[in-house]
């Protein structure tokens, strides 16, 4: 059986299975503050292009994402996002579990627009009864999004502009973040978020990491006490190391970026290959999640060779699939996969 | 000035000062067990025609809503409301800050439809990534809504079917509820919504009192501890005595329905006379909120006389306002509005 | 069956109940910004002599408690208090239940003492792992205390001090501050408490209203939003009048002090009789609580004749029971308590 | 320098590393439900002689003990626990976070008394105010304790009464759990374990893994949606293979057991050199754990040598330090420490 339902389904890059190995029976301090802890952060730092960046690894995607958003929203605040952002559906209510409403405004293809931003906060300030409502606090965006689409540098300075007016803070959730910044359409770089967000996070979990998202304050505005509210949340590790050997070890001689690549030429070869075959595309996405259309008959008989994610029923008789491809597939597995198509 | 802004710009109805006044200096119990607390349940639980109703009073309709809401709700639900709906838009994230998300379907004049309601549950439960998103746990409605509609009988047994079906409690928010019950335009009484919802409130504040919200507990289903649940949410009142004896005499002689009716009467004179003058409607409420659609220029012109209710921008020329009737309402004043109209 | 079981258990002084009548058919704008309420806030800055001031009116003490601790702290942050404070024992969680520890240091006589303050706060930073523990974030006191005891100027200095060396908001909870300030064994005044407080609040519910807090931030740092907030947690007032109505009558002629001194006047008296009678005193209270040892006969025999405090079990045959004076007490109540003693 | 400063300061035994590395390629499917975590999981309910028991791998132990504790308590429930104990003190105030208090009972060298227990929820019960304070909801102790101490079957026993005769339930957090079965002073076992308690944790962070504790719910009861609510908290691990991996290694061939008794067996070795050294022990620790006081000049010479931990100031003049082995402890390091000594 051929495994495209997720980006998630292998181990670790060899290189960081290698490096835990060699470093295993040292003895590091805990809760962060280890040698490769601060050797990855120097290294995130660099290629960020953020001296000032302040940096913090946590476990998941959506563990970063509720303990950043409730220590920088106050207490009256709601987060901002995309009606199919991740933290508006997919995460179980976590964000609200932290007592803060998500407000939401319409997603295009997994992206939030700069003009329906601005109305959406001029409205809520023009409304004589906002008192009673959530005030805005901050905005969430994903980069990838959920549907595998990219802001464009120009989108990202518009919302950066919307933030900046109204003194929201920006928060960029890079679960896929590798596989964004190597795609073959994208004019967005790694300083650029930097420079554009006040705090995002460089996503390892789906990108050769066991487990770990690289969180960065950009702006020289990481909360007060922000160790204790990791804690607080049940998101501190006892051992940093974990998350410090694997991020400096994705961040020695580009191997972040290399393997990130790799799920970007394998999309692009599947993604070939569908258009040829004459398949349907949900939407293009310009990174590792391909989303067709496919009718329920050719699903069921795909079902049998190949593991692909049912994304959304599309209509009674057609369903939306995904592929996904990662750091860990290989040409062979592609070739196999088209075969199959 | 004339004032038709809303339905809680009064005191409370003459008897109610009268009868606070008599009973001022008698010695009584606190936090709710006093004997005039005991006597306006009983009132309650016979008029409802639910003898094992279990009533609590509380202060204000968001308080009643989030101290409900998160009793009844496991920690892994939300409650389904109409994305119009107080709980989803008004109450400044006061169900989120309890740590639970309102799940919104669409409001039709504020109201659900149980079909749609059906389909989100399913769609919920159909979906292979549920267990990542929030549970359905309650569903909320407003009786009359938030744009003065009413169910129909056969509306709410619908709802309740569907409810009934996926075992999920139904709450009513009746901050309004004398206004619906006493309108022209309704089959619902209240024995009705005691029989179909599992819990809901009879507004005070709205209808007569100076404050307090009778929240019923229809089907031996009160949350364990729920006195402490009170207390926890700051909603205990030391001097339960203050919505007792409010409460009580709101229901003895059927005061509550009589000014219930005159807020009606008074709403159904403005309608017609609205109707008469050509205004155009926003949409048809049977209670006692009237929306209408007028130029802005027209609204500055009343804004000088009258006092009103600024309810949504309609287009760049027109506003929705809303001209709101209430048990305190006058005739005289009813007369002087429609001179200006 | 005389009555001195608690200070909250008649209504409201016969000069707010006429005054609430007299306003009852006013049209007043909602949410607190009626004129009564405005005038009521202007005489309340007066008096603490504190122009700065501002004053929220919430409707009981847990509530006012649990809205301001929750407002003022950080995510990462607990309130201080003492072991027998009104937030650590007796608020049903309240305080947790918005996200935040009490950390306790011990109570004497229901006060906290500066040194012991300060140790806690020196041992928090001195500890190793204090990012691991909650950090201290304000200070709560009580005054009169849950013991009707009172902290003298000096020692409010003193915790004002220590409060100010590690920046720590000091509140202060005034349920009963009115039987505080006409204390006959007092040297605190309303303008030191506005000077040597960051936030406190003014005891309405205990002191002649029907219900009522006034909550007076006083060195310009009303949380921002705080109007919000006080929505979030259920705690605003739709007819904000009723707050302002009968804070404006207590703070007009001096009514709040005269009927304060009245509760004080009559405590004196039983005070006097129970030591003339033998009476053992549990501590020595200067306001309107008197706690008594009791043999457990005793106690079976007086309460044939009146209600009292049943407080905490002294020993296998003895209790200590209070008995509470208020604005409502009666010369003629208290000689017959005195015969029966 | 030699490390003896805690129990994770190293990263996993080396079969787990190898076989994380053997199984790195696999593609196995995410949260927890591939092959391997269902291996362990099966392993475990065989050692816990419990096959009824429900088991869910999570990354540390606040996180456990959080998402544990907030999805067992009603809204209204706080945990009893020592004041002592690791959710009292050194979590940040994670379980307040989830809207609960930590209600306290002294700690004997760590360990709760049954007979302290229960009086104190006879005096909860007693309390005419009880509704007012936080109902005891569930019940938490550590075994091994924070301070290395072991509860006996019999005093175990005893506590399990007083929760049975309450009806709470009683969770053990076994962070350490494999030091306390393999202590030569113990008459505790697993299926022990499993029998007196209604839930508990395995300790994987601190014996032997990267990361991870086995939760274990014995009873049937495990809380509704689990799922769910371990997403809401942020701690659902996408490659749930990382847990279940070192979960299944670590019952495989008795590995857990094993590398428990080389923390054993090497703190044993130090305690016996300091007794006959003439250390003065703080308490008796049957477990990896050896707290010693010592002058603080013996403090400042031995910290050029060897890391340890600093536990508190006993005296001006002295410190309480402690020694921790682990399963990484090698006999040469602790041979050296004791030529130190």
């Amino acid at each position: 059986m051929l495994s495209f339902e997720c980006d998630y389904n292998a181990g670790a890059h060899e290189r960081i299975i290698k490096r835990l190995a060699e470093t295993n029976m040292e003895k590091l301090p805990g809760y962060g503050v280890d040698k490769y802890s601060e050797s990855a952060k120097e290294k995130i730092k660099d290629l960020c292009k953020c001296p000032d960046a302040d940096i913090y690894f946590l476990v998941g995607g959506t563990q970063a994402n509720e303990t950043v958003i409730a220590s920088v929203l106050g207490n009256y605040e709601g987060v901002l996002a995309a009606d199919t952002g991740h933290v508006s559906v997919h995460e179980a209510g976590a964000i609200e579990y932290t007592g803060h409403k998500v407000l939401t405004i319409p997603g295009h293809d997994g992206k939030i627009d700069a003009g329906e931003l601005k109305q959406y906060i001029v409205d809520y300030y023009d409304d004589a009864n906002h008192e009673h409502m959530v005030c805005p606090g901050m905005v969430y965006i994903s980069h990838p999004t959920e549907y595998g689409t990219l802001y464009t540098e120009k989108e990202l300075q518009d919302i950066t502009a919307v933030c900046g007016e109204y003194d929201l803070p920006l928060f960029l959730d890079g679960a896929r973040l590798g596989y964004g910044l190597m795609s073959r359409h994208t004019d967005v770089t790694l300083p650029m978020i930097s420079r554009y967000c006040d705090m995002f996070y460089i996503g390892g979990t789906k990108v050769g990491a066991l487990m770990g998202e690289a969180v960065v304050f950009t702006k020289k505005n990481t909360p007060k006490h922000f160790g204790s509210i990791v804690k607080q949340h049940g998101a501190l590790l006892a051992k940093g190391r974990l998350t410090g050997i694997q991020f400096d070890e994705l961040f020695t001689d580009d191997l972040y970026f290399k393997i990130s690549k790799n799920a970007i030429d394998m999309a692009e070869l599947i993604k070939n290959a569908l258009r040829e075959k004459g398949y349907v595309f949900y939407l293009d996405s310009p990174t590792n999640q391909q989303f067709v259309i496919v009718s329920n008959d050719k699903m069921h008989e795909l079902e049998k060779d190949v593991s692909f994610g049912f994304w959304e029923k599309y209509d009674d008789d057609h369903t939306v699939i995904r592929f996904a491809t990662s750091w860990a597939t290989t040409k062979e597995d592609v070739d196999k996969l088209i075969d199959i198509l």
